[in-house]
């Protein structure tokens, strides 16, 4: 499993991944699914995978192919005009990625869903923050909806739906990001440490941190606890409370 | 959906349970999933209900209509010696339920998975908490794991994690319980109000509480936005943490 989640606020973007993947209960691994690119003042770009391991490897594999071998006068990820463009050209990756081994899988009863969280700024337009699916297609995150989730999802999904608004500080931002891992993490046995930071803040076009929080970080370590002590705290208030 | 969670403390059998139920999105009805019997110093049994409705109801009704026709000669319930007879009793009920409709069910493609949450005292036994599959099999509450749950089970899983132990106090638990459920309603649209909530205390052999908590019950609103209010304050202690 996995848990990725990616928030657009006004300030700018926070991304945060696990690094856990497993094909059955008796395969554990661990492997980034977080991947940036950065050419400062010109673009910041980053991408969070979940599902088919196999897939989200090859798309961004494929994308980054492409990159390196400027001579095939391919458009790519660090010359597309905008980050809508840039989207679109994920998207075609996934879509040949799924074409060459979809129908494989499918036979062998596996399963092909994959999805990849996109986002990031280029100079000129607009930070955005989209989720590309399976088929390519994609869809942007909104004032409405300012966050997506991919892989286990519904354990962190509550704290992020009472604090997460545009207007939210990032620095805030970013502890309801942890905190949210934090229930996932307890949760389920399948989303591991270490974990991948990364915050691009509004029109700065490059990131103000990019990092990985290791598995006995002090400080995650005592973010986890003080909110396991205030969440009790919290509860307690409630106990006089009769229904 | 369903959400339905039962605990098993030092002090007695809590169950709290929705009452909604649909099959999609545009189809959402409100049926009761916990069905209780008493006979007051003698025994009291709770079960709760999740998956499929006709399956579950099948099963209910037969061990009613084995009650109601005492001439049949058939060992019931109310009759049965122990909660382990008695839950045996419901998996053989679920299997005779299963084995009549289950491969027509298949054949169209539907799932007849089903499990019940069987609790009680039994006059010269121990209060026992079971959770019986859909193939008739159960398995026990322990002190090591004291609840269960059926239905949408992630969200309101954390809560409990947090609180419940065998020592639990029995209103420590029921607050519990209600938050733990306070937080499904809000994430899954497919769990809904009103609630059932029983209260067995051990040795009691009556129930204390039995009895449903309606849409805009303002005790229940009020738990809910101090909850609210907790939360909040709890995440805003959080933020002077740098990580």
């Amino acid at each position: 499993m996995t848990y990725c989640v990616a928030i657009k606020l006004d300030e700018g973007l926070v991304f945060l991944s696990d690094t856990r993947t497993n094909a059955g209960m008796d395969n554990i691994a661990k492997f980034k699914k977080m991947f940036s690119w950065e050419i400062p003042g010109d673009r910041c770009i980053t991408m969070m995978t979940a599902g088919n391991l196999a897939i989200t490897q090859a798309v961004i594999s494929l994308l980054q192919e492409n990159i390196d071998r400027p001579d095939n006068g391919l458009e790519t990820i660090l010359s597309a005009p905008s980050m809508f463009r840039i989207v679109e050209l994920v998207g075609d990756a996934m879509q040949v990625v799924q074409n060459r081994y979809g129908p494989g899988l499918s036979q062998s009863g596996e399963s092909t869903a994959s999805s990849i969280l996109v986002g990031g700024q280029r100079s000129g337009g607009e930070h955005r923050l989209f989720h590309v699916y399976s088929a390519g297609n994609f869809i942007e995150a909104t004032t409405e909806t300012p966050y997506f989730q991919i892989g286990e999802h519904k354990y962190g999904k509550p704290i992020l739906d009472r604090i997460i608004a545009p207007d939210t500080p990032l620095n805030v931002c970013v502890t309801a990001a942890l905190l949210s891992m934090d229930s996932t993490l307890r949760s389920n046995l399948s989303v591991g440490m270490p974990l991948d930071l990364t915050v691009l803040e509004t029109d700065k076009l490059v990131f103000s941190q990019n990092r990985r929080i290791e598995e006995f970080d002090p400080d995650f370590q005592r973010l986890s606890q003080e909110w396991s002590g205030a969440l009790r705290k919290a509860f307690d208030e409630m106990i006089h409370l009769t229904v």
